[in-house]
Parts: structure tokens; C-alpha cells; sequence
């Protein structure tokens, strides 16, 4: 299956967004009744999941066959607005930044229902090996998270 | 060093609880205003930890030197009253049955300030094998679980 | 109200499954490379939750008309075999039991792709006023959980 | 009251750090056989508590006698090293910045056993009132927290 390197995007979006859905759990609030601050880090992880998955690139299979894990090496959260019980958000996730041993994961998070900005993040991630040491970025797994670099070279 | 055998305990009180001190994180309260309901496992995680080390089995060397895990087959938690943030609660912690492959631990949550009962529970264990499949207890590690029952005998 | 042991359900179908389904994050395994017990919990939540919501009773609204809430008295887990990241499981939830003052839910997990059992469990509920005191159940939002007890009476 | 800039800190001691003691529980860690990323936001929340209240401030009294929260704005995180299970970390937590209506928090990880440096962090701030609108600090409170800026002035 051919990924999106096929379907140049506009030169305006430099970047394709893919959009993941979770609904607030009551297990994910607090007690201001509005969702725990530690939880967006979670939601960011579905996401890209889920950015990964619709890439063709399934992580659960990476970490099998390489022996390798996609560590977070720094994470940054702003919080714009509050998410309540049972709010459907929606995780929007992308590529930032691809380079040979780090990739760089951006994230908005929206409100399905009133389409408001909840969030806005980012994680920063490294290759590391069975050991816990640095190495490159598998090629075909790096094929299909750079797709979209290539095109704009 | 010689665990706890050589005390022999009262016959009126036939098993040893170990106490454990956790305070409710905000991050474990929900809207409701209380600690959400399946944070009580995690505590009894905790509590279980603590009562291994205190008897002379640190867990984490245990899954190291065996390759096994201590799986949980079966968890149950009746809750007496609400915990809050801050609250400090204890954590006690003892054996209620021992057998060749499994072990019941059993459970309960006070409050320190009040002594207030919050909540009782048990949890049923089974020893895994690196591949999943079920095995007895090594010798070593099930002399410092075991040692009470050996008194009763 | 008579309790649902006094209107005997239909043998072939007693009570209806209503399915959600979650995907096992990342966060939720742990070191033994398996979903950590009390995200069952979690999850219990999200198919109670689903299943309100699928019989007219938002639970999200009912804690805010009412000013009451659903409190969890009891929960209980057995684990037949592990959930693993990445994992979709089908959350099976339906009413095991109607009171007057208590309600118990009761679960299966199974995992999609095999269908293999992977937990069953029930939690049992009190509605609990503001001021934590226990109250029948709003006659309205009793309607809906009820509702096929009254119709198979 | 001036924000912090104003009041130049001494070079030699700019700021107090308050340690405070978390192990890394079984539910924390994830398949990496690590600690999981979010929960440091969690232990950062657990510093803060200890934080506010080795200097007289309660923040579970703060909450119901000013009907306000501390509400997170911002939050940052680098991961130096992985922490595992049973790990005992201490949670180094500090005021980098007091201004009239935010605070900044600065936290230090560090492993117990080897004074490793496991991750760095901060968390911004602002005070909510009951309706979600930011409020200026109480200051009976900003007094407790403060108090190390005017000392030194």
C-alpha cells in the first residue's frame, strides 16, 4: 500500500494532521471536575498511535522486530481550556520534525462537540536499542514517518 | 537473617499485617471528590510490595532471579468509605492463604487520622513462567511468605 | 420496586450485552508486557458509562440533575488471560441486578481479534446524595436501566 | 507584589528546594520495563503538595477556603534517565517564578540509590475561582510561598 508521498500535500500545509478520537473517562478526572493535568501525555500517545498505525507503520510491530523502543526524551503540554467528563476530543497529531535519531511529535487537542482548543503539545522521542542505547531510525520504519519530508526536498 | 519464625505469634492473632503509608495524589481523586475506585488496586500493589520486602522478598529481584511474575488472577475491594486528597491512608497487608501456586493476599485501607475503615479487599496470585504458563513457588521465596503457616502446622 | 430477582428473566436471553470497545494503551501495560489489573476497572467504567448511555441515561447528566452519584460499593475482577498493548477489547456490560438502592453491572472483556476471554467482573452501586447519604434511584433514570425487566414482566 | 524578577535572588542560594520521596510502582511502569512518561507530571504534582506544605500552605485547605484551584497552564518535562520499578526517586521541587497571578514550579528527579538525575521539569500556574476565571493569589497564601523572596530582600 502506497503511503502519502503519492498525494503531494499543499505547499500551505506543510504537514498532514491524523485525527484520533478518546472520550474523557471519570477514571481521568479529578476533583476540580475537570481532566487531570498527567493525562494529556497519555491522549498524546494514543494519538500517535494512531498517527503511526495510518502511516502504515504499526508500533507494536516496530518494537518487536527491532528490538527497539521509541523513548520520550522531553514532553511539553500547554493547556488553552478545560476537558470535562465525557467530552469526546479529538488528538490531532503530526510529524514536526524528522531527523536521523529523533523524531519530533506535535499535538492539538480539540473539543469534538464545540470544536474549542483544549491543548497543545508536543513529545520529542530517540531510537533506543534492547540496551537503552541511541541508534538511527530503522529504514523502513523511517520510510513511512518521513514520507512527507522527502516530498518537500 | 532469620525471618519471622522465631517470633511465634499469639494465637489469637493467627497472621502478621504489614502497614504501608500512601497519601492520595490529586492526580488519583475524580469529580466526585474522592480517590476513583481502581486506584484501591494500585494501593494494594503497593501495600503487597512493602509486605514482601518486610518479610525478606523484594519483588523486583524476584521476577530478575526467576523469570517469573507474581500474575493476578482474581481482585476484589469492597469500599467502606470515601478516601480524599491528601488523606493518609494505611495499607495493611497479610498472607490469608498460601498454596503450592497460588498465594491470597488480603487487604485493608484505613485512614491514619481517624482510623476511619475505607476499604477491605483480597487479591488472588498465581506464579508465571516467562512463557505465561503456571508453576509453583520457588523454595527460596515461598520460606518467606509461607513461614507463618509453617508455625500454625 | 420489586428487585429483579422477583421477575424472573427469560431463560434464552436474560439481559442484553451492550459492547464498547477500548484499544490497551500504552500506559495502561506494564513491565510483565501486559495491561496492568486495575485498568480493568477503568474499563469497567468506560462500558458502564457506554451502556447508560446507549439506554437514554447520560450518566454525565444525571450526576448534574440529580446533584448525586453513582458510587461504586464493591468491584470485582477475574482475569482469565492478558490483555497486551495495542490490543481492541469488546467491553461487554449489562445489568445483573436492579434494587431500589443498588444496581450491579456486570462485565466481560474479550479481545477482538480472537475473541479469546480475557476478564470477567461486577461492580455493585449505591446512589449516594451530595452530602454522601444514600438515596433511592431517580424514578426517571431508574426507567431506563429497568427497562427490559418491566417489558420481559 | 513585585513578581519575583524584581527581587533579585542571592547567586549562591537563588531558591530553597524541597525534596520529597515517591517509589516507582508496579502501575507506573509500562512494557518498556520503565517508568511511564506521564507519571512524572504525576510526581511533580506530589512535590508540589509536599512543597506547599513544608511551608505552611495546605493546598487541600487552599482549595475549599478560597474556592480556588491551581489550575496547570504549562507543562514541561525532559527525561535524562529511565526510572524502574521500586526505585526510590526524590522529587526536588522549588519556586522558580512567583507572579501575581501564576507561579512556576521547577522540579529534579533524581534516583535515591545512585543520585542519578532522572528528569527535569516545570509547571506553570494560574489561580481559577469556583467559575473558572483567573483570580489574583490569595495573600495569606502567596505569603507562604513567597516568603523566601522577601526574606531575602
Amino acid at each position: 500500500m502506497p503511503p502519502l508521498q503519492q498525494v503531494p500535500p499543499e505547499p500551505s500545509s506543510p504537514c498532514e494532521w491524523i485525527d484520533t478520537e478518546v472520550r474523557v473517562r471519570y477514571a481521568e478526572t479529578d476533583q476540580m471536575g475537570i481532566a487531570y493535568y498527567a493525562n494529556y501525555l497519555v491522549w498524546f500517545e494514543v494519538g500517535r498511535g494512531e498517527f503511526c498505525r495510518q502511516r502504515g507503520f504499526v508500533y507494536r510491530d516496530f518494537e518487536k522486530e527491532n528490538e527497539a523502543h521509541l523513548a520520550v526524551a522531553e514532553a511539553q503540554c500547554r493547556y488553552h481550556s478545560s476537558a470535562h467528563y465525557d467530552d469526546v476530543l479529538i488528538i490531532r497529531t503530526r510529524i514536526q520534525e524528522f531527523r536521523k535519531r529523533t523524531v519530533r511529535f506535535e499535538y492539538e487537542v480539540l473539543r469534538k462537540d464545540d470544536d474549542a482548543l483544549i491543548a497543545t503539545g508536543w513529545t520529542l522521542h530517540v531510537i533506543l536499542d534492547k540496551k537503552g542505547k541511541m541508534k538511527s531510525f530503522p529504514p523502513d520504519y523511517a520510510h513511512f514517518l518521513k514520507s512527507e519530508v522527502t516530498q518537500k526536498a
